[in-house]
């Protein structure tokens, strides 16, 4: 009878000794061993390291509509499930010989994950990583991202061409759109999925759809800007996932230039630029809109600059340390965590005072992902 | 020995046995037996009914930023505060004799109420509920929002003055923006926390506040609508909460008229108008804005409209039942559950077929709350 006693207590236990509510969550890219950190907002502590996850440079994640999987892709090709609850690997395969992102659908239900080789998209069930769909497109594929609708939306290197695949149905439908410009590196989709937006490598200025036109047509943007007359490798260009939607305007980071421009959202003109510490990498809108980070490219990246959206001036300038290359603001904005590759160093500030509050050890630290995503599109 | 694997056993289990990831949650307020019900939108079902929490005609709630707590604000002045993973309350006062509301700090620290009677705003300490400030208004205070920087804005119904109370700093510190208009009735923020804006019963129109300005004034909207020359009582007025940021325009209830406004979102001009089935309650957009869900006051509470942003048409009609409550979207707007009282069922429609894809028995539904909504300013 103790022993049943014993057993009966136990089983009442593990909820209130280890709760796993998992809204304040988060996951940190370790690039270099192939591991992720997992973190906790609210605690401002690493909880646990789980390894095992293969060549994670250049490595993003997803979440799952109830915040307890992540969907890791890893630059391999691996896909790989981790359960944030138990702290495990729940599932992985490697789907491709070299892989460049993903996304996970509006209903959860299906992960996609974009391919340099073979190019295409490959569509898994995101219970069993089972493959449930093989799009090739002929050529190396990024842009991936979800659309409302049981929708994701990716672009082709090699062919210029936008794909939108749309899984609502029993089998998927392609609508292939043309003439998106030469060489589109990387896209991204606003913030309420209505307009995506890719950057090109082969000529200047940006090209955009509206995903609510029955008929969506490539709309240039910012015809007249882009690399220019420079010669720069594909890993200088800027994050277009960094795009801000600070209120009315967003903002880019612009491409080959020490400055971020500011866009109209409405009318996709330019509105302003401001000039900056060095060439942007991310410039990331703080929840409200109401300040930009912006981090910067090599070798002036142990930097960061904090610009106000409504005077577009710098207002605050630091330096975290060397090869500062991500940032995360938790859901409302009130913290940023920042990733500071080269002191193996997470570290979180008050967005208000700007004061630092911690620093977490983690190795080589790159991308942070906390889980408020899984309810976002885009992200 | 078999005793201790089988405990060992158990330890292990109950992370796999009852996962409480707790990102796809939600809670149903059942207002006629002072119960909630806690739903997996998943799973479209329902998990476990709590007891106890009072009085819950007109009641709301918040959620902690790890989605583990839920704060429940009863009409007869009790906060609840409901663990969501243990499925039990984890703490009670009843803290005035008659509140309206309640707001969750956005480092989720802070817990605010506010009251008629006393009338004023009590917070509370998130984890104790012990009552860390008192601030009596003098009058019924209503519109009560978390804003950016560890602040709470409300407004008296008596004085017509909202007040702003900062408690980024040791303690809170009020600033008092007078002349906001004749017997506010309810407010809401903007989800980037920029803009408040109180609906008038004693007058015609609103009056908005811009948060960013170092000294914000009164700023009159739609000075020429409102309730008119009609005499109607206070629980007819549309939810202010409802207005719904559809892309560039928020979508407004009209007051006491069979309609919905269109209002610019950076002028706060009127844009349109949308005749509708009967007298708006909530106009809610649904997460990507592109389609606006409308429901409406008694006795024509038993149907939905749901009008497209781009055409601002009636592109959907239907009848779920009788007392259409409330409406809540999953947050990437792929499902919308429905609260239909009389019916005592909540309702999951698929909102791009409009398909009914489940009923769930519930007493009374009213307020749908997901637990995404930590993740969110003014909810």
């Amino acid at each position: 009878m103790r022993y049943l006693a014993l057993i009966a207590a136990m089983l009442t236990l593990p909820a209130q000794a280890q709760p796993t509510a998992t809204g304040d969550l988060g996951l940190v890219i370790e690039r270099a061993t192939g591991s992720v950190l997992l973190i906790d907002q609210s605690d401002r502590a690493a909880l646990a390291r789980i390894d095992g996850l293969g060549d994670l440079s250049h490595a993003s994640l997803v979440y799952s509509p109830d915040q307890r999987f992540a969907y890791v892709f890893g630059r391999d090709g691996g896909l790989t499930k981790l359960d944030i609850v138990t702290r495990q690997i729940a599932g992985r395969v490697v789907q491709s010989g070299n892989a460049i992102g993903g996304a996970i659908s509006d209903d959860g239900q299906l992960v996609a994950v974009s391919n340099y080789d073979p190019g295409g998209v490959r569509v898994f069930d995101a219970e069993t990583l089972e493959m449930v769909a093989d799009i090739p497109t002929g050529g190396k594929t990024i842009g991936l991202v979800d659309a409302p609708g049981r929708r994701f939306v990716f672009t082709i290197w090699d062919s210029g061409e936008t794909w939108i695949a749309d899984f609502s149905g029993t089998a998927p439908e392609i609508t292939k759109i043309p003439d998106m410009g030469r060489n589109p590196y990387d896209a991204l989709i606003t913030a309420n999925g209505r307009t995506y937006i890719t950057g090109l490598f082969g000529e200047d200025g940006l090209t955009a759809l509206d995903l609510w036109s029955d008929d969506p047509q490539p709309i240039r943007v910012l015809p007249g800007y882009g690399r220019g007359q420079q010669e720069m490798p594909v890993y200088k260009m800027p994050h277009l996932e960094g795009w801000a939607d600070a209120g009315s305007e967003f903002v880019l980071p612009a491409v080959g230039h020490h400055e971020v421009l500011w866009i109209d959202a409405r009318t996709l003109k330019e509105t302003a630029r401001t000039q900056t510490h060095g060439q942007p990498v991310f410039a990331m809108a703080r929840p409200d809109g109401r300040h930009v980070w912006v981090n910067f490219a090599h070798p002036l990246n142990d930097t960061i600059q904090v610009i106000d959206t409504l005077s577009k001036q710098v207002i605050h300038e630091f330096k975290p340390g060397p090869a500062v290359l991500h940032m995360e603001f938790t859901p409302r904005g009130h913290e940023v965590w920042i990733s500071v590759r080269d002191a193996n160093k997470v570290m979180v500030y008050d967005t208000q005072s700007f004061e630092k509050l911690r620093e977490i050890d983690a190795e080589s630290p790159s991308g942070i992902f906390f889980t408020a995503r899984a309810h976002k599109t885009g992200l």
